[in-house]
């Protein structure tokens, strides 16, 4: 990491500007599309769906790890950085500053799909902005606990998988791919439970143009997030390295 | 494999619990969806569908290769640890700490699902926990014979890629994604006809939550994979490789 | 390509069988299928679609190069052979070899899926073994013309990539992701056109178990792919290369 | 890049038809499809919908940088040309050669697409040739201004991951896994609002073809996408490397 903190943040709010802006702006732009066929006369159901969106938030995690991953280390996440700085991977000075760039690059991504949706006539924000949520909020009616348990749980894994595609013995080059297939898969799991966050900075960045209920349930999505990626980062140092935690900074 | 048992033997765990929770986690929350759009009047059908399902498998394959693969080699699944021995690349010792890890971190993930599943009203458990099953019990309804032929032959397949893709003459490092690629392939090919087992671990885990008939037809699940692994392993060595057959521990 | 012949051959059968294996088998089990919620009282369309099989046969070739590429050259194509040989990347004399081994593996793959299809109850060959075909038989019903020129073409890009990829100019270990991912795209593209072949040993492994017209149309599908094959190989030599062209055994 | 120009510019050329007759040739043949089940007696919708065309786009991208970027960089994209001679990884002589390259590729695949489609009993060119629009002619309806900033934003984005995946520091060999998925991610954001462009060879290449008012609006797709490239060339500079810009031939 020899590149400077300005350098690394602004990768950070560059990244979590992309990943709000193609994983949030899939789902509130195509998931949900018919086309007509004129010749045949009928109406296609046209739309990414939910495994589109959920190919979408990866790929803007495995696009920008190969773009500025070896700049900042690529988390676009603060539950990321902060399972990295548990790990040692990061100095706990840098975790407030990565935290920043990331609230910063997602709110700006929130504005600029608030700013295009509203190009298109007849568009509602309120309660389309896929915000995350839980209980009237989920998706499909999920509950709180269950959303809980869903959020760490997922988050926990993503660190782990985060920790062991960088490891130093895991085959080079592949983390990227690894990295932003993970989070493909834990979308294809969870958006019908609580629109699957895992991130605060990507729920943050979203919530207060939804409104709808978003922002009261926010807390959540800092709280879980952040549990889980502190629990993966450390059993991925106690149960697969040889190293001992070390949290100070 | 300088790493402890120990070690490995969790690294298996962690990974077949990503297994099944992804897997059969992406079947029994995301499969069938509808959401609606407000603006426009109408809802849409957003689920993830066999093919997202395909995917998901596939990814937990993948990703956990990347995080965990160069610890205890990631396999997650009891017919590629056999089929592993038969070809030599795991001590026969090793067998059976592998399939102890693995069923048992199957059977977490299923609890897992269980406890989130039931964070939804109305949910019902009884038959649909994303269990394998044939004849009335097989999404599609195939006979157990076609069943026990398909589960061998793609299990025998799975392995000839995983030990091809493992092999030295292969490119180093992309057999993380070939492995998982073909596990996403199995189910494209085969979700309908018995909604894909090839792994003895996937079945037993999520069986006895799912009950209607498939904790009795659970034998077929560890038959037709163990066989498959078997013949895939033994196939290999003797079709691609100079070596002989060591089946002695 | 330092393995024996027989080797080799074997590695085309298998590859070839996985091939009309996993693409025909998930256009014939899974590209159409409705699954009922039982909680939800609703029915899903939940069907692999065109989507799904093209991605099923690019990763049959995908995987495939990984596991026995470093042993034949990974073809399990009778046109990508035709034109590798006149790009000179294999002898003239292993040309017939290899096309025996093609077709006789597709074969074997087309009596397996025809069993295991048997399987389930009402189950019709006829016409449903996913053979490709022009005018009444083309999916969407494209004339003999449009099937020819879009079957020639998109083989001739095949080769392109395929040699392309394998050059020693190009970043190595990536031609199985490339060459994979070019037959998914090659069947996004076409499945309405042709059912797509660009492949005369896939088409002729289902040909006579669909019956419906297939068998009489299945010398377009040698035709058009052949000559789609040679062209590309050509065209990347004269263009992309250095080298002469040497078409003598 | 020690290729003849000539070499390079066929590599462009090639590259763009690739990437217009795979991109919008599977738009205008498989995006909107039904098949039915002769057995189930029932219709199932089996086209790829938007998710099967970003991926098309996207592969068309991947698989010609493994095939040829090592001959011309792969560009396939004015806008992307002139990115990269912004960010000084081209010589700005170039330039116009590339960008010729590009547009008559695409527009022998435009000719291409339009013989094939022509083939299909009761085929109408007008308004189905995938082209890109705004206002009345976006796919939903969304405006001229939220067309720009989508395209100029996107293209800039685009410009960031290439010259990010394709920086020294960046792991060798995954650009084109980077870049052709970028592609992808940017369909799967922005079919509904433009039916993406950032790209104006592929908006050139199809809109005389498909008339209906796409050669009026094709002034926006030039425009917003050479911005966004320039923009998305000097900010990578500016921001992520040491080097000053130096946009002098």
């Amino acid at each position: 990491m020899s590149e400077s903190l300005t350098r690394r943040g602004l990768a950070e709010l560059f990244g979590t500007f992309w990943l709000v802006f193609g994983g949030c702006g899939s789902a509130i732009f195509a998931a949900k599309q018919i086309a007509s066929d004129t010749s045949a006369g009928m109406s296609f159901n046209v739309g990414i769906g939910y495994l589109g969106v959920a190919l979408a938030f990866g790929l803007t995690v495995l696009t920008m790890v190969y773009a500025v991953g070896h700049i900042s280390g690529g988390h676009f996440n603060p539950a990321v950085t902060l399972g990295a700085v548990a790990a040692g991977r990061l100095p706990a000075r840098d975790l407030v500053p990565y935290w920043i760039a990331q609230v910063v690059g997602g709110l700006i991504a929130g504005l600029a799909l608030w700013t295009i949706a509203k190009g298109r006539k007849g568009f509602e924000a309120e309660g389309n902005m896929a915000a995350n949520g839980f209980g009237v909020h989920s998706p499909a009616g999920y509950s709180l606990a269950a959303v809980l348990i869903a959020e760490v749980l997922l988050t926990a894994f993503f660190l782990i998988v985060i920790l062991g595609a960088t490891d130093k013995r895991a085959p080079a080059g592949f983390a990227g791919v690894a990295i932003g297939l993970t989070l493909t898969l834990i979308h294809l799991i969870s958006i019908p439970i609580s629109n699957t966050s895992v991130n605060p900075a990507r729920s943050t960045a979203v919530a207060f143009f939804n409104g709808s209920g978003a922002p009261g349930q926010l807390w959540l999505f800092w709280l879980a997030p952040l549990l889980g990626g502190l629990i993966g980062g450390i059993v991925y140092v106690l149960v697969f390295t040889d190293e001992k935690l070390k949290l100070d900074a």
